[in-house]
């Protein structure tokens, strides 16, 4: 259904306008403190949030479908409108933008982890003893001169023991199994196919694997690399092509700048501070009619399990709020891509709340921006790739389907 | 779009985490009485539920969707987390699940009814004037002696004019036409098939009515019989390979059982009483990660339209929340299959309030477990096909999706 509606919105879509912001506290939802019965939003001192909330339509977004966990890639997608079970973003394309790779259509993008094997060619360490970055940079560096094929081969270090392939060249495809066989005392797996298109990739990770092994047979701990998440950067039409607008990304970590990327945003400079992020939003509001801002504090300290730090992060982005708001845009919605309870410290299913504020919108009765409150918003309980519409509705850029 | 998204929760089913109990009120959805504006629900004194309900996220669901009013089959389907239209289970299946016959796949079962016909075969009672069941009884282990050419052939009854066949064995069909023409004063029609896959069944049910027709030709009123609803039992996965569950149902009716035992759920002795229901959760709650506990009379009550009568049964339901609670699963899903509003004395479409108590739940402030206090709830109102995903995150059974 998701995807006769996403043709639908896109078929009425009018390329002209107000101007749209999309303001994402990451991970902003959480669950209750067991003492007070608010959760990390309700608890948190958000002045320019709440007065926000009274001039808005709120309520609450499912990332994805009720119960399901979404990661930062399917959770961004369903933002900007994305079907995130249409469009998946494999593992090691969403490895390669979190490094800021700049990856390209039909690349394919590979996780790598360096292993410690035995004479026989069994693992014995998974993670080659989860070696310094800098000897993950210099080993890259060396198997970053392999030679290939017809293809450009990229090799670049990511942490420790991880590292991030990228082949790039006509007629390869990913979804090939890993080589990773989670476990020690047996060889890694061989590169195996599931299709037919796969068996040039196969070739030349093969050939990669052959030339690797020997530049690391002398490593004392570093003498192997497994493969995971063999993933092709799909074709995804643009939010250009898709909404008729255009549109930029404001955002300082790596894999959101690539997300934004993907569906073929402009990503700017990086942004952290509520100054950074007043002073590029004003530059970029001219040129742009949609333009996506992204808070990460709040999902980095629910991962760290603190309530306090998400409840102070939470505090932090109420001011990037009020800096996003003195622009004025026609159209503001903000929210986040998922909760991140602390009490659970890891990503969660639960809805998040909402609010757009607009002149179209139909402002209800919530006066603060929680949980609990945007439960009684006038917008109810939302899907959250039924977001994009609503945002290009209120903005004016929808016209009317049928007659 | 359910589909996908049946596939996506399957997907990410990880196989371990906490235990789950479904507890299901048949039928306890109500309509307000006309006096008081409260529901059955709403006037029975259920202090044990509305502890509960202190406790949990509560909501309410559509069991299939909006306006359509369910069986029981779909109804309990959409429970277990099935898609209801996806997954019919047709007529002749549930009566047969509701004799509790051991009904297997590819087995066909068909809804009978014995008929009076005239010299030239023209109905003259749909319901051979109700025959006493012992006369079905009779006239069922005479028909059960026919004999079919390689597959295996049941006839069992049911109730007064009500009987069931099952026939077992390769290469069978459902889908064929009903031969009862739900008029009197002309003949039963003929057996027709659809497609070509039917032409075994066809033959068959053709030389089971002309046997039939000679068993029952001295009979005074039962001397024919009509088919209804020709139904294969199609292969249905089970909920242990979609969600990696071991389950298991306590139940006292026999469709019920039917239903779970389709699902691959173990069905365990019968339990009608509270006593018994305790005593058989806690002897099954080591071995199982889900069980599926059912409660009839709230429904039964309703459907005689007897609004006292509902509220009485579901005062008694509260008992039994009583002692399910007391085993304190990890996740406690309390709700009904549809409503059953004793003023309509049937089922309906009108959304079911639903509870569900776990250490992640988004504890709202409803204090009732009531239709109107649920509507101000966290979980909103999702459709039935949703709870079993949001169970099994709640017991932290689901990965996340993507990264």
């Amino acid at each position: 259904m998701h995807n006769n509606m996403a043709n639908l919105v896109d078929s009425v879509a009018t390329g002209s306008g107000g101007k749209i912001v999309l303001l994402v506290a990451d991970g902003v939802g959480g669950l209750p403190h067991p003492e007070t019965g608010l959760t990390e939003l309700e608890t948190a001192r958000t002045p320019n949030l709440d007065a926000l909330a009274r001039e808005s339509s709120c309520g609450l977004h499912v990332p994805i479908a009720p119960g399901i966990t979404p990661g930062s890639g399917p959770a961004h997608m369903a933002l900007f409108g994305y079907d995130p079970v249409r469009y998946k973003i494999g593992r090691g394309v969403l490895e390669a933008l979190g490094i800021g790779f700049d990856l390209r259509q039909g690349d394919v993008a590979i996780r790598v982890n360096f292993a410690t094997v035995d004479e026989e060619g069994r693992i014995t360490d998974r993670r080659a003893g989860r070696i310094p970055t800098e000897k993950c940079e210099e080993l890259t560096a060396r198997l970053d001169q392999i030679e290939l094929p017809k293809v450009e081969l990229f090799v670049r270090p990511v942490k420790e023991h991880r590292a991030v392939i990228v082949l790039r060249g006509a007629g390869l495809a990913g979804g090939l199994k890993d080589t990773d066989p989670q476990a020690t005392g047996v060889p890694p797996l061989p590169i195996e196919i599931t299709d037919g298109a796969q068996e040039k990739t196969a070739d030349l990770l093969n050939a990669f694997l052959a030339e690797a092994g020997e530049l690391l047979k002398e490593e004392p701990a570093a003498n192997a690399v497994t493969m995971r998440g063999i993933a092709a950067l799909e074709e995804i039409p643009s939010v250009g092509e898709r909404f008729r607008i255009r549109a930029a990304a404001l955002a300082g970590y790596p894999m959101y700048r690539g997300v934004a990327g993907l569906v073929g945003m402009d990503v700017l400079a990086k942004v952290e501070t509520a100054d950074e992020v007043e002073e590029a939003l004003r530059a970029a509001y001219r040129e742009y009619d949609f333009i996506f801002v992204h808070f990460k504090k709040t999902d980095s300290t629910g991962e760290d399990g603190s309530f306090d730090a998400k409840v102070a992060a939470t505090e932090e982005f109420d001011e990037v709020v009020a800096r996003v708001r003195s622009v004025d845009p026609d159209v503001l919605l903000v929210t986040g891509d998922h909760s991140t309870p602390s009490a659970m410290a890891m990503h969660s299913w639960h809805p998040v709340p909402v609010l757009v504020r607009a002149a179209s919108a139909r402002v209800d009765e919530v006066a603060t921006f929680g949980e609990s409150a945007c439960l009684r918003g006038s917008l109810g309980t939302v899907r959250a790739v039924d977001l994009m519409p609503l945002m290009l509705a209120h903005a004016g850029r929808l016209a009317k389907f049928g007659a």
